[in-house]
C-alpha cells in the first residue's frame, strides 16, 4: 500500500510500504476513506517529537473502513464504519479505568503516527480497536466526523472543560488556528457572557468571530492583558485557553486572568515558559495542562448528530491521496492560504 | 501603647503608638493577649512586601479580647475573647459572596500588617469584625488557637484542599518549615497512603516525621526525584504542595508528580520560576496557587476542639511583648533554634 | 400606604398599612415599582405555608427604588433602583459564608411575604439590604429583571445546578409553568442534547416548545416513562427535573432517569411521596431538593444584560396595584388566561 | 466440583455440580480458596432476589487462584493468586469508560451469584477477568483481602464518598452491620469530627464502639432524632449513611441530616420508603443511592496494605467448605452469634 512516511527532519514522501497486519487480538485493520493534518503533524516534521522515527508513517487522524479484525474485539465487525480516535486505550490499566485514556499505561495514549504507524496511509492498524474507534453515526458526513479525531475532544476537554468554562464566564481563547476556534466551538456551549479570540493574524481573527467570538484583538496591533481588563472592569477574565504552544502566549494567558480564574493550556510547547509566581502567589489561579483522553467522544459526537456543533466549517480544503504534498504546502502556509483543516480522500481530488 | 513598628527594610522597633480608633462602624478594637511571627513578616523585614510602609505596625495573628466595638457589628460583645484571623472580609462584594475571602474586593483580604496597623501590637484595630473574628472556644489555649490565625488555614486550603489530596495519595511536601508541617498535618486529614517530607535542614526532616511524614529525603544529599520515582513505581507523587517560596522547590514539585497529578503552591514567591512546558504540556497536571480566604476556619476549629489536630506542637518558644527583637532572632534563625512558632504574649516571660 | 394583607386561607385585601419603618440598621426602606405574583403566593392563599399569619403583606419579588437606608447599609443610596431578591442574607452566618443564602441562620433566607411583610406593597422593609438587593444594570426592564427576583434563579440553581446538566444530555422538566420554563430556560444554557417537557396542559406544552423544549409530553395522552425510554435508547434521562411539586410529578421524575441519572427537586411540596428504594437502590441516582440561594444572580445579571436569556417572554400581563385581585385571578386560572407571569406596577393599567 | 446451589427461597444445598468451563475468551476460572456469605445472600434465600434461578451457585465474594484463562485475558497467567470482585466489568461500555462498572452494559456489573454461577464453590467462572480480579498483594491475608470482594468497597463509594464525608463532619452511619461497620471504617479515612452509629441490638453498637463510632446510640431506648439533635446543636448531621435496607432506616437517616446534609444509601430495600417532600423541599438535601462500582479497589488495596484499614476485625468465625451450612446459620443469627463476617475456606475447618 501507500501512505506518508516520515524521514528525519523535513522530510517526508507518500510511498510504497507493507500492508500492515495484526499484531495483537485486539487490534483492528481500517481502509482509511479520509485523514487530516494536524498542527502536531507539523512539529513532527520539524523534529521536535522525540518518539518519532525514521520510516514511521505519519498521522492520528481517520475515518475509515473495518478491513480486519483480531479475534479479541468484540465491537467491531467487517465492513465497519469508524472514526480512528487519536487516542488509543487498553481499557484495563490505573489511567484506562479512571478515563484518562490519553495517559494509558497498557501500551495506547497517543501513539498513532507517533510511536507506531499512523493513520496518513491507505490502512492503518488500530491497537485496541473496540476502546479506541466510533461507529460512524447516520447523518454525519466523513468530514465533519473527522474532526471529532483529535481536534475537537481535544480543545472540549484540554480547553473548556479543564478550564471549568461556566454561563456567564468571560472566556478568552489565545491562537484562532484549528485548536483555538475548537476552543471557541467548546466554550459557546456553556452559555459564556463574552468570548475573546486573540491572534496575531487577522485572517485568523475573521474565523475566530465566524465561529463565535465576541470581541478579537489582534495583540501584534494592541495590549491583549489592557483590552481584557477594560472588558472586565479591571478584573481579568474568568478562563484563559492558550491554543498555540509557545512560551510568549502561555505567559500572556497567565496574565489575562482575574483572581480565581482558570488558565487551560491546550498548546504543544518545545520550550519552557517563565511563570510569574510573584505576580500570582497569592491570586488563587489553577492551571491546567493536558493531552486528550477521549473521554468526551460521545458526548460530542451527541452534539454533532443533533446540529449543536457545526464541524463541516472547519474543513476549507480537500485533496486526493497523491496530493499529500500540496495539502502540506497548503496547511502549513495556513496565514496565506486560509486553510484551517485540509482533508484528504481516498477518493477525491483537491477542491 | 506599645507596638511593633516597620521602619523600612531591616528596620523594626517596639514603641509607642497611638491607640487604635474605630474607622468604620463595622471595626472592632481588639486587645492583643498573644499573637506571634509569620515567615511573611520576615519577608516584610526584607522589604519584600510593596504595600507596607514605614510607620506600619507588623502581625497578622492574634488571639485577644475585644474592647471596643462598632455600632454596626453585630456578633460580638465587649469582652469576647477570639480569634483574629489574618484575613478580613466585607462580607458582601463578588469574592466574599463566593468565600473567596482571601480575594475580597470590598476592603478585606490579607490587610493586617499589610497595608493597615497589624497585630504586634497591644491593640488593634479589626475591620468588618464580625467577618474576620472567631469566638474562642472552650477547652483551648491560646497558643493552639492561634495557630489557626494563618498557618493551620492556609496549608489547609492552599496546599491540601486545593492540592485535593485523597486517600490513598502519595502526598509530598516540599519544605518543612511552620507551612510545610501544616500541610503534614492537613495532608493526614485524608489518609494518604504515604507522606513524604522534602527539605534541606536535618532539624525540619526531624520535625517532618514527628508531625507525621512516613519518609523524609533531604534534598542536599540526594535526589528528591529518584526518591520519589522510587517510592511510586517510577510513576510520581498523586499531589506535590510547595512550602517554601521559591524557583527551585517550585520546580522540584512540578517534577515530582504523577501525569494527571497535582501541585498545590503555599510558598510566597519574590521571583519566577521556569515551568517546563515542553515536559509537562501533555501530563495532565493540576497546578494551583493562592492566599489562603479562611473558608476552612469553622471546620479547623471543630478538629481543634475535638483534639483531631495537635496545634500545640508548633509553639517552641514563649516571649513577653518587650521581648520582641529575641523573639525574632530566634525565629528568624529557626535551623539553629530549632523554633517552629514563637508565641509572645501580653503577660508571659520567655521559656 | 396601601398592601396587599393577607387574612387566613382564602382571604386578602389591597387595604391601608402603616408605612414601613427601619428595624435595623442594615434595613432599606424600598418603594415597589413592580412586583410580580408566584406560585407559592398561591399555596400561601389556600393556608399551605405554616409561618404566614394573619395581617401579613405578600409577595417576595420586587423591582424598586430606594427610600431609607439604615446606618449599617453600606452599599446602597437613596434613589438606588434595586432587584429586590426574594432571598435575604445576614451575610454572617455558617451557611452564607458557603453561598448557601437561602439557608440563612442569621434572620435571613425565604422570610419577605412568609416571616416577615412582603413586596405586594407601595414600599417594602429590606433586611440586610446589602446582601438582598441588585443595582438595576443598564438596559434592562424593571419587567425582566423582576423575573431574577426568584423564578429564574431558582430553576437555575435548584433545577440546572442540582441537576447539573451537561452539554450532550437528555433533560426532562416536568411541569411546564414559570418555573418549568425557567428550568427550560436554564437547561439551554448547557446545549443539553434534548430538552423534554412534559404536562397536562397543550397550552403550557406550546409554551415549552417556544421556550426551547425540543420534545413535548402530554402525560394525560401517553405514558412518559414510555416516550422517555423511547427517545433514550431504553436507558431513561439524564436528569429529571420536578416543576411541580406533587408526589405523582416527584414519583414520574424518579421513573424518567438512567441508571447515574439526576432527579432535581424545585417543586413546593404539601405531601409525601412515595420513593421506590426497591427499585432504585442499585442504580446510582442523586436526587436533590432545595430552595434558592441567590448565589447565582450575578450570573444570570451578566447573561440577561447579555441577551444570552429572554426574560421579557415570561411576562404575559400588565396590571396596576390597584387590579391585585383581576391579577391573582388571572394568574390562579393560567390554563385559561395563557397566564406565565403577571407583572403589577405602580404606574401601569391592566394589558 | 461441589457448590453450594441455591434451590428457591429457603433451599440451598452443597452438591456435586459440573465444573464450570471458559464461555468467552476474557473468561477465567479461578478456583475459590475463601470465600464468604453477603447480606445480600440472606436476601436471595428469601427469594427477594428476581434474577436468582433454581440450579444456580450463590456468592459473589472470592479470593481464589487462576486455573484457566481464555486467550482474551491479557494481564492474568495462570497461577495468579487473585481477589474476585463482587462486580464484573466489560470495560468497553458507557458506564465502564465512565468508571461506572457496576451499571456496566456490556453484560457485567454484579452478575455472579446472580444471573450467573458465583462464588460460593470450589470453582468460579470470571467473565472479563482482567477487569474483575485484582492481583493478592503481598503481606495481606486472604482474610482481609476478602473484604474487599464486597463490603469495603461498597461502604466507601456508596456510603462515604456519594455522602461526601469531609473532615469535621458529624456522620450518622444507621444499622452497625458488616455494612455499618464498613461505613465507619471508611468515613474514619476522612477525620469527621464524630461517627455517630444507630442500632436497635447492643452487641452491634458494641461493635461499632470498638470500630471507632465516638457515640453510639440505641434507637429501641432514645430517640436517634432527638440525639442526633443534642449533638449539633439543633442543626443535624452532614451526612447520614443507611446501612439497613428498610424504609423505617432510610426515613430516619433523612430525618437525620442538617439543612445541605447528605444521605447516602447503601442499603438494599425490598419496598417502598415514604419522602417527605413536605419537610425536605426547602432543605438543600441530596439523596444518593448505589450498586457498588469498584473503582476504589485499588485504593482500598493501597490502605489494607499500609495498615490503615483494618480489615481483619470484619471475620469473626472461620469455617470449611463443607461446613455451609453452619455457617450461614451462624451469619443469619448475627444477633445471637455476634457474627460479623463468616470465612469459609478450602483447607479451614471452623473456628
Amino acid at each position: 500500500m501507500k501512505a506518508l512516511v516520515y524521514h528525519g527532519p523535513g522530510n517526508k514522501a507518500w510511498e510504497d510500504v507493507p500492508h500492515p497486519a495484526l499484531l495483537a487480538d485486539t487490534d483492528a485493520i481500517v481502509q482509511v476513506d479520509t485523514t487530516t493534518i494536524c498542527g502536531t503533524d507539523l512539529h513532527i516534521l520539524k523534529g521536535d517529537v522525540p518518539a518519532m522515527t525514521d520510516g514511521r508513517i505519519i498521522g492520528h487522524e481517520a475515518v475509515g473502513t473495518v478491513t480486519e479484525i483480531g479475534s479479541g474485539v468484540k465491537n467491531l465487525m467487517l465492513g465497519d464504519r469508524v472514526l480512528v480516535s487519536c487516542v488509543t486505550a487498553c481499557g484495563a490499566c490505573r489511567y484506562c479505568r479512571e478515563g484518562a485514556f490519553g495517559q494509558c499505561l497498557g501500551g495506547g495514549g497517543w501513539i498513532l503516527g507517533n510511536e507506531i504507524d499512523g493513520t496518513q496511509a491507505e490502512y492503518v492498524r488500530v491497537p485496541f480497536a473496540d476502546n479506541s474507534t466510533y461507529p460512524v453515526p447516520a447523518g454525519v458526513s466523513d468530514d465533519e466526523l473527522l474532526m471529532l479525531a483529535d481536534i475537537l475532544p481535544t480543545a472540549y476537554e484540554v480547553g473548556v472543560l479543564n478550564g471549568t468554562v461556566r454561563p456567564g464566564d468571560v472566556v478568552v481563547v489565545v491562537g484562532a488556528g484549528p485548536i483555538g476556534l475548537s476552543a471557541i466551538t467548546g466554550a459557546r456551549l456553556f452559555s459564556p457572557s463574552l468570548v475573546v479570540a486573540i491572534d496575531l493574524a487577522t485572517s485568523r481573527l475573521d474565523a475566530a468571530k465566524a465561529f463565535g467570538a465576541d470581541v478579537v484583538i489582534n495583540n501584534a496591533v494592541e495590549s491583549a492583558v489592557a483590552a481584557v481588563q477594560a472588558l472586565t472592569g479591571g478584573l481579568g477574565a474568568d478562563v484563559a485557553i492558550e491554543a498555540v504552544g509557545a512560551p510568549a502566549t502561555f505567559e500572556l494567558a497567565v496574565d489575562l486572568v482575574r483572581p480565581g480564574g482558570h488558565v487551560a493550556n491546550i498548546g504543544v510547547h518545545g520550550a519552557p515558559a517563565t511563570l510569574h509566581l510573584e505576580r500570582i502567589w497569592d491570586r488563587n489561579l489553577t492551571l491546567t495542562t493536558g493531552l486528550v483522553d477521549t473521554y468526551s467522544t460521545p458526548t460530542l459526537l451527541k452534539l454533532l448528530t443533533g446540529r449543536q456543533i457545526d464541524a463541516a466549517r472547519f474543513v476549507t480544503h480537500h485533496f486526493g491521496f497523491d496530493e499529500f504534498d500540496e495539502a502540506y504546502d497548503v496547511f502549513s502556509r495556513a496565514g496565506d492560504t486560509g486553510a484551517l483543516k485540509v482533508v484528504l480522500s481516498r477518493t477525491t481530488t483537491s477542491s
